[in-house]
């Protein structure tokens, strides 16, 4: 067994009638790592909802992502089983070498070399309300890289503790409430109870950020 | 794009040399569903610990697994991505019909249909403690099952607090201590937020079991 592949024969296999269900994204919300711009790339963890048949994204007004996605009316959806990618692309910008790029549309679109897949999203009838942008996505390109399909990615709760530690660490930013520190540090002890290398590298980063 | 299919022209593929770190059993603890049984297969959520180079599980005395694996030596570890069958394999007993079996030593060994990946273990070295058995873990047999690949396991929080209210309610059982239905409850409100239908459906026989 030299690993797990999800598509023979191909380094990357596109496609551009999507089926986005085939990756994953399904009714709920899927936490992905989202890429934009054009000019000059930039990625952050956002989950793509599903609801009702309807697809769609909320971005949060003043980001990097709510600049691209309203200039550009496009985004990549990227699927990353790293947590210190997660951790990463929520508090830091990451290094342009980690960037490939995709013809769309006759752009050549961003997404992240490091993603077992992605789908290039249009974004259409976009909507303001006062701290987000909300906006309907219409898939138009997707692949696979099956290079970065070295494992399954089994449940992991330490996995699991980094992301709802990460969500909790930008409310803690935001609000300063002594209660999202309780939440981070509920789950730094269990991505080092449950987790590997690369959940406590995450953890470790996520301190950092934190100043704790 | 008809599917997510890890290996190609084989609808089910073996390997007898296995290498357990491309079926994502990694440091950490992997959450698996664990079947066991020769006579009357038997499945329950488990967790294979991966610590400084050795594979080993502990496993509760007085349950199916416990007998099982102390009489036969052998345990299948699963992997699966289905909210739903964590719970009902938690607190219900599976039917015959959702098990395959696989020959190994000798035996006629009993997987999940529905896994997409399994990996069957000789256990050794036993040892019992006050509570528990822990063996020692090696790999012998294992394969993907791609007719079970449909979709890419994208990380979904409700699907992650599905797992996290599962391990809640089982100590509440046991203890009857508040603090678990408290944990329980948040984490439901996030399955019904971030899941999709299998997390809601999974959440509502959880609170069926607890009387909720």
């Amino acid at each position: 067994m030299t690993g797990f592949s999800p598509e023979c024969g191909k380094n990357r296999s596109e496609s551009s009638a999507v089926d986005l269900s085939s990756f994953g994204i399904r009714e709920g919300i899927s936490e992905t790592i989202i890429s934009t711009g054009l000019e000059s790339p930039n990625a952050a963890p956002i989950g793509i909802i599903v609801k009702g048949g309807r697809t769609f994204v909320r971005l949060f007004k003043g980001t990097h992502t709510w600049a691209n996605v309203s200039k550009e009316k496009h985004l990549a959806s990227n699927i990353v089983y790293d947590p210190l990618l997660f951790v990463r692309s929520t508090f830091f910008d990451l290094e342009p070498s980690e960037f490939d790029y995709v013809p769309v549309h006759g752009l050549s679109f961003p997404i992240l070399k490091t993603a077992s897949a992605w789908v290039v999203f249009e974004c259409t009838d976009l909507k303001n309300t006062d701290h987000a942008l909300v906006a309907d996505l219409t898939p138009i390109k997707a692949g696979f890289n099956e290079a970065n399909w070295k494992s399954l990615p089994v449940p992991n709760r330490g996995f699991n503790a980094v992301l709802e530690a990460t969500v909790h660490a930008t409310r803690y930013q935001l609000t300063g409430e002594e209660k999202y520190l309780e939440l981070i540090r509920h789950y730094e002890s269990l991505a080092s109870k449950c987790g590997g290398e690369n959940e406590k590298k995450a953890m470790k980063l996520l301190y950092e950020v934190l100043g704790l």
